[in-house]
């Protein structure tokens, strides 16, 4: 399956009515991340047609307003729909008092299991796993602790030559799992069938970047190094490069650089100011470094395979 | 003037697509007041064209999400307009320590002066007053501490007869004040001239009453008596009497049965529950009771003369 990216909001500072907020939907390899969720975030699963119920883990980047606002009221509109599954929250220690707080005062406690994991480190850590799947910080440099988040497939099993395999009656369904696990299989004869001739490699894994929001920072190149996919903010253009260091934002030119060094495959922009009319500009300018740019845009699907 | 109220959403629990929560805009002799603040609001008021510049003072019902969780937003994008004028938050105790909580964590303290007037009485207080208006607390039944809030215009100035008071040239520019005020005018020779025959009585001032969320709840009849305009919430229709009761909420029928009682001139409904797929329903029920009643709907104007 494929690395499946919807943007739902994609502009910096405030929500305006046709420029929304941070927030991704993330599928990969049949997990459902949701990264940042500003102002309007529900709203705009709802417009997407996102289920609801397909959220267990949520990655909160930092705690600035246009990140994080549209959560607790996520959180509310799941107990709403008497959600019973746990939901995860990864972000900077702190929102879990802002939101439990929220939740004591309307005497409006969820039902289902909410947990928090905080984060403090300023070191890239590994911060979730299973079989499938890891997901570490990418430590990012803004005005307050910030994060970005790498997630990575895990190498899969090695594929079946299914071909090769009917050739042996000996080699039973049983058998399987070994040669996916990279076993060689002995007949009972003694023979040793290597496992290379009755197996494929698996897919190669793929990764995914998210990077924002955060000054041009190039420490986090050996992070994100091969990454298949990078979405990199660019609050800003070439113009006001003196900005973005104050700000500590990036440029189109900069998020560009980035991908560049780190030899990344795809490269999706965002997190644009409110202060540019046409946002095709961040395109054409970061275009310039690195061709494979695309523009993130509230709606769109971007499907890595 | 007329009294003028924007609705910019009227639709309980959580924000849909074009379902958004409660937010009023309520303009009364040059006042204008922003009521609750449901998640959205801010793009509700760009959307309608309300020059944020213009809130000063905003009345918050109660802690329930779908009435606040668009106001720390609102107070970051002050903040982001370069706002230096005051904003007087009137709110039950509670909401000072969620919006300062979160000011704090993203270090994003407003530049200008942002005061919290907190609300605990059960009884209903002047808890605004100038020489134009009146706001009192209507306390309401519901789940959590939450008031409704009734704005009355003061009485005006008499209103100059000037085909009379042109009769008389002793009568200058300078004594219009005291006539506006009701003096008498005695000329030179002694005569008085009787402040009726030189005026004519000020308009009538208007009064409107915002009144959610709330259960049936006839004790705040006394207080919203003769008002011009109600806006009652109306979560369900009369088929659920009794969830209404058990959620403190209240049907159309209820609502209207409140209008009556008080002899509302106006009564406007909202807060409708997402079971409800056509509002008109709402609508026609509150009419079985009382005539004079308006469906609320994001974006209606109600001018109220």
């Amino acid at each position: 399956m494929s690395l499946k990216l919807t943007i739902l909001g994609c502009h910096s500072a405030s929500p305006r009515v046709n420029a929304h907020p941070t927030s991704q939907f993330l599928e990969i390899k049949n997990h459902n991340f949701l990264i940042d969720c500003g102002e309007g975030t529900q709203v705009q699963l709802r417009r997407y047609s996102i289920k609801f119920s397909k959220i267990k883990h949520i990655f909160i980047s930092h705690l600035h307003g246009d990140h994080i606002f549209g959560l607790v009221g996520l959180i509310s509109t799941f107990r709403l729909l008497n959600r019973e599954s746990e939901l995860h929250i990864y972000a900077p220690k702190g929102l879990k008092e802002i939101i439990t707080l929220q939740l004591k005062l309307s005497n409006s406690w969820t039902n289902y299991p909410l947990l928090f994991h905080e984060l403090t480190s300023k070191k890239s850590e590994l911060i979730f796993e299973d079989e499938k799947v890891e997901v570490y910080t990418i430590p990012l440099n803004h005005r307050i602790y910030t994060n970005g988040f790498l997630f990575k497939e895990k190498i899969g099993e090695r594929k079946l030559k299914m071909e090769n395999i009917h050739k042996y009656d000996e080699i039973k369904i049983c058998d399987y799992q070994n040669l996916k696990n990279g076993r060689d299989f002995m007949l009972e004869d003694g023979t040793v069938l290597e496992n290379k001739n009755l197996t494929t490699d698996p897919s190669k894994p793929k990764s995914y970047a998210f990077c924002s929001d955060t000054s041009y920072f190039p420490e986090i190149v050996p992070i994100i190094k091969n990454t298949t996919c990078l979405y990199h903010e660019t609050t800003f253009l070439n113009d006001r490069e003196k900005l973005a260091l104050k700000t500590k934002h990036s440029t189109a030119l900069q998020a560009a650089n980035i991908a560049k060094q780190a030899n990344i495959k795809q490269l999706i922009i965002g997190h644009y100011s409110g202060r540019y009319k046409n946002i095709n500009d961040f395109e054409t300018e970061a275009k310039q470094v690195f061709k494979n740019t695309l523009l993130g845009e509230a709606g769109k699907v971007f499907e890595i395979k």
